[in-house]
């Protein structure tokens, strides 16, 4: 049965597993001080147009996000994200497991916003409570939203004006890279402290980016990584896997492809005029549907329930990838016009 | 230059990219909970004939380490290993930042032996000290010996007797497979709570596989997972390999392989005069060597110092691995006869 | 100025103090272990007719919370707690900070609900979150309420039958203790897996009695203990100072005075006909009140702010002690009387 | 029987514990914001010269090692300390509790040396290995040695030019201080990043006054204090046994007279001809003795049993303290003399 639970069903895109395959007999240095992380170093300072830029490479999401939330942040300190964050709510409390606190508030379309920030600040005044010192943000977000240029901006300008840092979870980047109003891989790198460009979900076998744009929370990052157990010992894999996604325009491409396979089913719920959750241009999409519909759906295809909104309505998610058939789409897309 | 760095110099066994090349493009679920996982955990319970053996696949050894000893541990407890135990010294602390104290003694010929632990456990009789719960081994060791299987037998009816679990670290543990004197697979299952198999260093692109043993450490073990930031979202990609490497001898042959490689280099050496720190026929050689010596090897070969050991002599190390060319372990060998 | 901020602004009850000096050189054994620890042990073991107890002292709230959670949940697993619960906000992130999780839900009438339990086991269905393990609830709670006897006994039936633990943190135990309807020590130990007696804000200089009674949660507590730095030296102050408060009555007729000094304060404030905000008949009590009149009582007495109402009314909160003056607990009536 | 077994057999000097019976009744905030800790802390400024210092009252001494050995090092550093230091081997693991390894290194005379240092730095030198980052050590050391003042000048210097903290865990501070050639309370603020002035072997109930003169080391420590539950309700407690002990002479005059009671057995022993593991003239006397002898000295007092040396002789330890009787130790004195 055709899957549309995610985007990580697949191996890597074909360009990706062309040069892990043109690569393999070569040998380098270990542990991400080779010739091919430098490369992805050096496409990645140049898109941001910083040559100074901490890039360090990791397998997973969790583990980047543990890892660099951890380093970042004093024992007491404590990490801000909306309720529906990933670090929040699905990773097996990892922040907690290197002993910190998720301060959570209720999302705003998926998004966390400085009103919410600053009613977290107001109500933690002294040593008795943990000290927020982090923004944790995604993009695009766990609801399929993306934050905008200018959004992006004055978090940026509150998180600076409040001693907060600002870190983005990129796990998503690419799907909000190509929207017109969203912020570019430039923009972002001035706008955070830290970002990471995801690669599992976006066309790698597995990998993350990190980028550490704040000058504080550059030195000895690869003790950190060794230390939490996410320095890979053949970090050329991640290298050469960022360099080919980086290098041109394919990790651009691969966000445009997954959102065009997403608008065709997107645009079939639209034209049944079901209730679509959100509707931003992203690779995920959320839909209320009767729950017949679902079971018809689930003949076919594979979709994530999230909840049960009453007893007749459920809504589900689909998600495509760079690994979408375009076939698969359209027929789906078909089957739900013909319901 | 030609590297005797290490056995992750380069890619994958071609057989394990095949593997990978071959099922791109299939679709699975995510987090090992796919076929290919399902696979490589029948082939490895079919090998140590108990189908109730936990099998779980990770990343990377310093990962897997953490995340089980961490697992298997209560907060004041530690775990006993030797003075140049991996856990011990090269993994920036990574089982001190779970909260465990690491209690080690000198090795003897790379190894833990009875004396050592029960030297331990003399010393740790209150509460005012942490209580010794593990023995960690590796298989082979950091300095290229074995436990033979009589040598296990006896560390585990030690560490039964004393209520202490036994773990074996078998990052390199298909050079000591094909020792006659060693463990098999099915001893090593036998004779320890858990141990994992190495992937990194013996052909995979990069995992390891946990095998657990002892019923009172399976529960849950997914969650510590997630937690710990070990949980692939492509968990196939390991599946896939793991059971490329153990579904018939190739794991084996690369042990083979990689030692008949060392040996070649190893047998120059003896030949020659030259001091071995130790003489398994594992992968690994370790010599002593004039500084000469040395700067004439360096202007051919990458290996790496160990230490020196007086102003004349130092102490250098060699590794072979699946992917060392026959014809360069055999210059080298040309060289140092011809030195 | 005097003060209602706390019940913990003066030093130790009279007796308590006597029992201190009284014993002052006599030689004892260090860290508990000493012939009055025994006693205040025992004294606790008949109160709750259970001779299997395991009773440990330790010095503060925090530390006796952050102790044995720590100790009774695996890595990834959580406690719940109340969004009010004192592990929530008040410890600085101190449960985090041994590594785990605290799952909130807004709290009804201060407490933790049946409901509110299964609502968050609910949510909590696999690996990829954590595994909600314990229930925090506090005697009396935050806002001055307690639990009935059939409210634990409700809870408790549901914790046993969804394999969770309940903890019961009784910093302020002897307020509540000396209420009709609420359960005795006896009850609490039936129908709990561990609870704390406290003695900070029941007339000791400082200190906390934990009581296991789950047998599973009894082993190696010591080393826990010590680990977390939880261990004091001279121990013997623990065990006096629970041995006086618990041998007689004296626990109780401190519950029973803080709680009638309350009252004298509560009916002023019922008898002009403000809002309180909650009715308990404990030592803590919960007002709004216009703001001119918060100014008025700051002329003379030291009161908390909880919070603005709105721009005409704030609510404050007024705590008695064993240390109240009646005189002054009168005087307060009488100038609320007077407004 | 008359116990020699610690410094903490007893409650509190009584000058200390009669100040806190003549405050016990007046009204005080609460977590060390109150007069008390202030004058306290005023004293100490003035006894080190420097205003600037930042006082902090903790409980114990574990407890004040982790709690800010955790607090100045980053995840992946490490503090060092010799094998016999109180931190790696008394402590239950409690700082590999809060992430950090213990480096050690046999002990010279029971110190830390810059030799010993400088080996440890020499073998970690790359992100593999944890980075080392702290100094520990004890003043009187836990063989009852001290480190002259010239030696912590050097340590000093050392640990400066390599960017290492250096801590100093004052647990029985006074019994050095009144050494004339160990370093004034003046000269170790002048020659530590921070240190602790020990009370609870020194006179108090219970109580460390940890002083941190490293302007790094100073931000937020009071949230450190909270969120590893060490921050005293009470803390005037605190307050007003380090103002009573350090506002005058007393604490001196507890260290020399101490001293002055180990003298008198101490002689006995070296008049007998029995050979003293060390001779500093501290309160810790250690002894290597005939089996005979220490069975006859256990019919009559309580000694510590340090090591079995032979099958004919033991070590064992004896301590006095401000409590010990002068009579108790003639007598001792008296009994070896006789034997």
């Amino acid at each position: 049965m055709y899957s549309f639970l995610n985007d990580y069903s697949e191996g890597a895109h074909p360009e990706v597993l062309k040069a892990l395959n043109d690569t393999n007999m070569q040998q380098t240095v270990g542990y991400g001080m080779d010739e091919y992380c430098q490369k992805a170093k050096d496409v990645i300072c140049q898109r941001i147009h910083n040559s100074d830029a901490d890039v360090h490479f990791l397998v997973g999401g969790t583990q980047t996000n543990m890892t660099f939330i951890s380093f970042a942040l004093s024992d007491y300190q404590a990490v801000i994200a909306c309720d529906e964050g990933h670090i929040n709510v699905h990773e097996t409390g990892s922040i907690e497991g290197t002993g910190h606190k998720v301060l959570t508030h209720p999302h705003v379309n998926g998004k966390v916003t400085i009103e919410m920030i600053q009613n977290i600040l107001d109500s933690h005044s002294d040593e008795h409570m943990v000290q927020p010192k982090m923004v944790y943000i995604s993009q695009t977000t766990e609801l399929g939203t993306y934050y905008t240029t200018k959004e992006l901006e004055y978090l940026y300008q509150f998180t600076q004006a409040n001693d907060l840092y600002l870190f983005l979870d990129g796990a998503r980047l690419g799907s909000a890279l190509v929207q017109s109003d969203a912020p570019s891989m430039y923009d972002i790198a001035k706008n955070t402290d830290a970002f990471y460009i995801g690669g599992t979900k976006m066309g790698a076998l597995f990998g993350e980016a990190l980028v550490i744009m704040n000058e504080q929370l550059k030195k000895d990052f690869r003790y950190q990584l060794k230390h939490k157990g996410a320095m890979l010992a053949k970090g050329r894999l991640l290298g050469i896997q960022f360099y080919t996604l980086l290098k041109g325009n394919l990790y651009e491409e691969i966000g445009a492809y997954e959102n065009k396979m997403a608008q065709i089913i997107r645009k079939a719920f639209m034209d049944k005029g079901f209730s679509l959750y959100e509707t931003s241009h992203t690779n995920q999409i959320f839909v209320d549907l009767p729950i017949d519909t679902v079971r018809s759906i689930e003949e076919h295809y594979l979709v994530t329930h999230i909840k049960k909104i009453n007893s007749n309505m459920e809504r589900i998610r689909i998600v495509t990838s760079w690994a979408t058939s375009q076939k698969e789409a359209e027929n789906f897309a078909q089957m739900i016009l013909s319901l």
